[in-house]
């Protein structure tokens, strides 16, 4: 089947997964979670092809431990579609309920999107995640996952695939997509895909977007600042530079550029950096800094190191530091270190990133550590979706209407009015309160 | 001015925006107010110019109703900015609170998106609309109307910008463009420009989308359907089906296609005819209809009449009716006439629209009959915004945590754990509530 096919399919399929109620999909997770705990030899098998075929291919060794899918990686995704299960049917949720008259009442009900597409690197682990995360919330996916997990992917979609249509899924629910061509292909499906959702570089993202008509939800890079305000505790500032840097390099959360308040740079730089140097982190530095540090400059203020290194970054005042970070950063996460209410408030309200925070690491920015139970990704786009992205994300909601017979004509006329009054009860028209309808 | 500087300009007014409190914003859209009916004579002799040289060019007699701009529109124009003032501030509301634990609370906080793009037509109207929806959103506003109403829209700008920056607002809070090749300009700046909302025909939507990387929330047709199922109350259905269609052609909410049961073939399609033509609507209908009523057989169920024109089809059963909606509708606003609730409670559930309604007219689809107090457009995208778009479309959000030194080396090491309670109060660092921080 060609890419065109498995969206006309997924689409189908979709109608129906929109209205399984929540004991349905919560049971097809169940299943899909034992058929991986029971075909496991099947899926290490797989991954060990696409790990020997990986290590003569030369795959960089970061890239070969994210492709490695065993015992504990299992262990992982079973626990994380145990964690969904739990979680509350994100469908069908009564978002806003107003009578607009007697008789007449508006309610805005959360629903499925419909069919999103996937496109992801080496992780086969991610495979699971999201497939389970649209079922949960009544999607239909489509998936594209790198080459060099091709075998481990083929094996997951399969096993993933059978367990939920014995479950009562229908056909199609989940695709997988094996090639770029089938991407391109994907790209130009506007009528049958809803929601793009790519996970890769920056070049990545820019170019989806720039070949498609289907919506975005993108993540492009964390170029995470922490400020250093004057009035800080230096025991906390330093506490917080060291955690935000290094506690995983690896990753969009992690601060990429140290802004210092200049009023600091004889008193706190020189702990700083000495701080830093500890953990093994190499300072980039602006020039003032590297006059004191005697470090290498900074290349390009923008850079994502995603290792032990940071750019540093003397700064007059708050606005220049604001200013600083909403030219150079990329809209994810800013932190403030200040014991100034006031330099908190501003530098929350002025700084325009998806997460702004008060005295603590900009690690914290994360789905799971937001309580969210389940992280889509996380997107610096602010359309949507911004920030960590939970379930919430793959959902969007319909307007019902309850009449009982209402001509716009009698409201034009004047003989009815509308009375625009918040009600406080559910959509009442679910099959479990059905009989709630007056 | 070309347009990549007005939008460079846009974006640091856009930061300024962000921060205004709902006082600063509702003067400066009262200034604009009074400056307009300062202005009238000014405005009026532009439009004057406009409405000539349209006579000229031959405009048709539709869209010169819609160019004009007389005493009449500044007086709804003058209302919408009234009653916008009226309305709370979109900015700043807290969506979500979250103990994650002992003194690091987490909050949603909605904020202006920044910069928005409107490629608008004819109505000069809309120009101050949108202006004024911006402002008081906190976005910066860079707007294209349709050439035949340039004079007017020049006046407008010049003395909505005027009265704004006289109020206090920072120059550049809004941008005018003037050409297509500026528009083709615009649609490159997605490092300035954050969403754009074109309200034009479908093809020109599309055009939009397939050359521009920035979200647009866009409007498509508005192809609705009425199904009158066999459990209805035949009167009910009439007088539905006669308001959805003729109460105000020319508009996305009015029916286009009727979906009749067909056990009622024999009782409720000759009623449903007489009252039709009555109302000199001409019927085109599926080959049954034709063979009943000898009227003329559908060109395309796909099609947007915006005229007293309807396609009519006879169905076999629910089902039958929501795959048909499914398969050719614009996702616009889709209704039931039903008696029966659990038919209702299906077509609701399964019809893939923005707006599904029970027993009313599909012309109740309007941001003002649902009581958003003023109207963005009306979205038939599902993502960021669906349905009609209150001012509640034009803003983000942002998380902001407070913290008092917190690591996530501490929570990954397990010395400290999340708690992740819901907080039932609002974010405390807003200027007139700064007290209540503890």
């Amino acid at each position: 089947m060609d890419a065109s096919q498995l969206a006309h399919l997924a689409r189908q399929a979709s109608r129906h997964l929109a209205i399984l109620d929540n004991q349905t999909k919560n049971a097809a997770l169940e299943q899909i979670r034992n058929e991986l705990i029971n075909q496991a030899d099947r899926i290490f098998a797989a991954n060990r092809q696409d790990m020997d075929r990986s290590v003569g291919e030369g795959l960089p060794e970061p890239l070969r431990k994210r492709l490695k899918f065993d015992a504990r990686k299992l262990d992982d995704v079973s626990q994380g579609i145990k964690d969904l299960t739990r979680l509350p049917d994100p469908v069908g949720r009564t978002q806003m309920a107003t009578r607009l008259d007697l008789g007449l009442d508006l309610y805005r009900v959360s629903c499925p999107i419909g069919v999103i597409g996937v496109i992801f690197e080496s992780r086969p682990d991610a495979l699971v995640q999201i497939s389970c995360l649209c079922l949960k919330s009544g999607n239909a996916a489509l998936l594209k996952g790198g080459s060099e997990a091709r075998e481990t992917n083929r094996v997951l979609a399969d096993i993933i695939d059978g367990a939920g249509q014995a479950a009562g899924l229908p056909a199609g629910w989940i695709g997988l997509l094996e090639t770029r061509a089938e991407v391109d292909q994907l790209l130009a499906m506007d009528e049958d895909v809803d929601l793009l959702i790519p996970r890769g570089s920056n070049a990545f993202v820019r170019y989806i977007m720039d070949h498609t008509r289907i919506p975005v939800l993108g993540h492009a890079d964390g170029v995470c600042h922490l400020y250093i305000d004057k009035a800080c505790d230096p025991e906390m500032a330093i506490r917080l530079a060291v955690d935000s840097k290094i506690q995983y390099v690896a990753v969009c959360n992690a601060a990429e550029t140290i802004l210092l308040h200049a009023d600091l740079a004889d008193s706190l730089l020189p702990r700083l950096a000495v701080a830093l140097k500890a953990e093994r982190v190499e300072i980039y530095g602006c020039e003032r800094v590297c006059a004191r540090l005697g470090c290498l400059p900074v290349h390009d203020w923008h850079t994502e190191y995603l290792d032990y290194k940071v750019s540093l970054k003397l700064v007059g005042s708050l606005d220049e530091a604001v200013a600083h970070i909403n030219r150079y950063g990329s809209g994810h996460t800013e932190a403030i270190v200040t014991a100034d209410p006031e330099a908190a408030r501003r530098f929350l309200q002025e700084t325009d990133s998806g997460n702004v925070f008060w005295n603590c690491s900009t690690r914290f920015s994360d789905g799971f550590r937001y309580g969210f139970g389940a992280e889509v990704g996380i997107s610096t786009g602010k359309i949507h979706a911004r920030g960590p992205v939970g379930l919430e994300g793959l959902v969007t909601y319909q307007y019902r209407l309850l009449g009982q017979g209402q001509t716009v004509a009698d409201y034009a006329a004047g003989t009815k009015t509308f009375c625009h009054q918040p009600l406080d009860r559910e959509y009442p028209l679910h099959p479990e309160n059905a009989d709630n309808h007056d």
